[in-house]
């Protein structure tokens, strides 16, 4: 699904800063996803732009996750795209991908931070200020923090926090802040006025019809406008 | 449960090679060791002598189980005892164990051979000849073979493969093969006549009311006769 209309795909091999990369974390979900393969959304969404992916995948078992990270590091490595692998620190290792990304649940972020080759990248999901200044003293590179919108999706994911809510935690933290939690290309721009630096999509990007428009839209909201 | 009229406990700090630590493995399991709690099992194998434990709790989180790694790496390294974690080599990165066990769905032998640091101990489960020889060239320490023995355990385990097949796959590679299923103390004597260095044991030991006399019965059943 190239679209050549627009002309302003990065060039290859271009990371950026974490900062530009975190403009907008695409989410993997292979359900969601269908009928279209996972990579097929991935791919779009590099090409028109999207510098950060995460692999996500709770049903998988390692060795079956570790395949899929793989596939999108031959996706993302091209295009200099950070890739992240939600939860599973060694099959972050085993893929060669950038970063974990971290829960509550999931192995405290001083040990991966110690365990962890120079350079490796750690995000950490907490929406309350005090703890997501913990893990950034502990080693976290950046935080995901919702759910700032409610969503469609079945109740897991706690109770919005709204918008100030996250602005508060981009401000009690000097590392980056991504929204995460029923964001599209609207709700885009409302993030993009408060301190967060980005957003985390799963489901608006996934399940789109376009998932490259999506997340073009979604890229300029936080374009231009500031510099965190 | 310490048992006074056992004279030979071993010394503490002494490790031993890796074959005498794998004459047995114990493996954890908190529904099986109730009431009593899985650290009062293990501490009471140690003190008669099991130099290899495997943390093993498929329903625990990456945090709950690193918390149990913990509690059991302090309760070995007196020892010098072997503690092993299954399925997950970041939480045994982040515990600090001597290693990890794998299986068919767990991350490849060779991947996490790569990414271990120096000395990292690799067990793979499996059953058959040639997948054990290539798991030991690709880095495996030892090898967990069976189901030996039907179990009263629901069928999850596949068929039991029986002693002739347990000695043939010892006899296939050079790395220690532990035969692991339905395994008492009487049974511990049979394997003890293949070419198995020694056994991994969970219900035999963990349900079993002194279950550091059961390890004591079979650990002997692994000493002094053979030198493999």
């Amino acid at each position: 699904m190239p679209n050549p209309s627009v002309p302003s795909v990065p060039s290859q091999k271009s990371v950026g800063t974490l900062r530009d990369a975190l403009r907008l974390i695409v989410i993997t979900d292979r359900e969601l996803a269908r009928p279209h393969p996972v990579e097929e959304v991935v791919a779009a969404v590099l090409r028109m732009g999207v510098r950060a992916i995460q692999l996500r995948d709770k049903a998988a078992g390692a060795r079956a996750l570790l395949e899929q990270a793989r596939r999108l590091r031959a996706l993302t490595s091209p295009y200099g795209a950070l890739l992240f692998v939600n939860d599973r620190f060694d099959v972050a290792l085993a893929a060669g991908a950038d970063g974990v990304h971290l829960g509550p649940e999931d192995l405290p972020v001083l040990d991966v931070r110690r365990a962890a080759p120079a350079g490796f990248l750690i995000g950490y999901s907490t929406d309350d200020p005090e703890v997501a200044r913990r893990a950034a003293a502990d080693g976290a590179d950046y935080i995901g923090c919702g759910t700032v919108y409610a969503t469609a999706s079945k109740g897991d994911a706690g109770e919005a926090i709204g918008l100030a809510r996250l602005d508060e935690v981009a401000q009690s933290v000097g590392v980056p802040v991504v929204g995460i939690g029923g964001i599209d290309a609207a709700r885009a721009r409302e993030v993009a006025r408060t301190r967060a630096t980005g957003v985390a999509v799963i489901r608006g990007i996934m399940a789109a019809p376009d998932p490259g428009a999506v997340a073009a839209k979604i890229l300029a909201a936080f374009t231009g406008s500031r510099t965190s």
